[in-house]
């Protein structure tokens, strides 16, 4: 958060505050999850035995929640109003992003397509966080 | 998500689906926490036991933690982009009431203002919710 | 919590306490878990998918657990002795509508004729929780 | 389960049912959890460090939290009617220590007492546990 | 721990330390739910019902969670370094029970024969630990 | 497990299975989580506020336990047999690995070398890891 003091400093510095937990995010947390979703859709794919795929629909169900969890964490914990106010686009992100890790995503449905493009809209968002960054 | 089938008729019918958890969503799940949030805060104030303030602040959080989480479930899982298209300021208000529950808000602070502030931002989430359910 | 004081004044002042995290109960948690929990049931029986049957009986299985622990909540730490004495039958009521939402119940069954057993116990529990506040 | 058919035959019969998690219940589970909260509330008496009290504060609420978690279990998933009938003082015995975990209770008091009424009440239940299973 | 310092004179000395929530542990939390485990495995095929098949594997997929943390807990937080010198084959007796309570052992098999395997691997930990307590 | 001694000929075919969860791992996970307690316990000593200390250990405290988690998981569902021969200290770096985010660790203090003493054991998981990855 330091960081940012630096690029937004007007308006920044009437929002910033030292959030207790907030120094430390990185998208990864929640690409790792969602990479683990789309394997577990693989494996799915190929194997018909039943306790495989009731534990594969568990599993893909229990790691899509994480994926949203790290992702709301990061819309509202780390992002600011300069940030929503520079990506105009990224609160739909955000709504898509998390909306593909739930029923009409890799929570509906085992197609790995579904994974992948969970994984490109988490992609989209790390470059933005990657940026705000960097200043 | 039956009912909004009737006034959003041609741009729902791309994005509705069944959900399977969706059918049922209600703001006053968050407004229950949040009203236990500020009913903390207030006996946080009123005792000046150690023990009694260490579980209060342990409390708060938790509770403002359960308020996140359920708004942002309403926000992915219950509004769809016609509502967004409908309540342009629906995303912003969202995000400021998360963060209402978050370091700049409850969790920050044992001031129950910061349980009325976020008790007010969910009233204007709750007031939006029922008129798309009426359609 | 204050109110009852007014209306169970000799006994209650010896029992009453200042719980923390106690002054707001609702049944209205429990209620919205079970209907979660109903609409789920209805939407397996509409639905032969063997991933979407997976997912119902999951969610099915998490919703009754969370019905179960407000229920608790309610048994143990909102009604106090004088309760208990005004309504000899709560007790038993709790334990079946706990029951209800278990194994014998809507985690046993998909049928939503669980879901609506468990809705109207609930109810029952719904309508002494706002007498005993009514004083 | 199934020795519990043995001594409650006719009416048991009527309400036993294939519980699935229910064959393997141990009142030891919530035994241990209470030992572990009178063990924190004696360190607690003896370390005045306020990170330490903290922490000891926590970790009280946490395992209170399990001690009534697994009560509740054992009240609503093992124990059936028949045993309600011949134990009439259960369901008060069940409340009172479940309330013993709470806010009157380990969770409102870091005095070993507290921790040690608990685990008097646990042992109440543990008795008649062992005699429902013996039968 | 205290008993412990009385055996291990020496080297305990220098790694004992007031952990503040170890003063209570017992194998029996992860044998308890390693027993249900293997219970619904029995159950799951003596029972053909799609529903009630689903509801085994997830259940035995959260006991199996649970075992491996208690075992996790007692591997980290209540073996010493003179125990894994004493025990020089310890760390290997825990990384196996924990593998067996994993996608090799319970979960990936509903065949009752893992299960017990998992409980004997449990059974070998709780005679050391035991062994240990006795000094 | 079994299969795998049958192909440990080049590594990386030793590293390969089909634990249905396990595809995808990566010690970046307890790392982000052990940097987030580094930072909390920098900002505990640069704020004398009560509240807010209170919260840090508490927000510590729950990071360390994730920090625990996911090392158990590497430690458990990643490493095989073949690791654990190569590198004979590797069960011993873990074990004081997830020592050192307890209660003799970064529980116990909040003073940040314990943060820093964890993330540098962290480091040498990884090294080890992204080695056998690599095979």
């Amino acid at each position: 958060m330091r960081l940012l003091s630096r690029f937004f400093s007007p308006r920044l510095e009437a929002t910033a505050h030292c959030d207790l937990p907030c120094g430390v995010y990185d998208p990864a947390q929640a690409r790792i999850e969602a990479e683990s979703v789309k394997a577990v859709q693989e494996k799915y794919q190929n194997n018909e035995d039943p306790e495989f795929r009731t534990r594969a629909v568990l599993i893909a169900e229990q790691r899509s929640d994480l994926v949203k969890h790290h992702l709301w964490v990061l819309w509202t914990d780390y992002f600011k109003p300069p940030h929503f106010e520079k990506y105009p686009h990224l609160h739909d992100l955000f709504n898509r992003a998390t909306k593909a890790a739930g029923a009409s995503g890799t929570k509906g449905s085992m197609d790995p397509a579904t994974g992948a493009a969970l994984l490109d809209l988490i992609a989209e968002i790390d470059k933005i966080f990657w940026e705000t960054k960097q200043g």
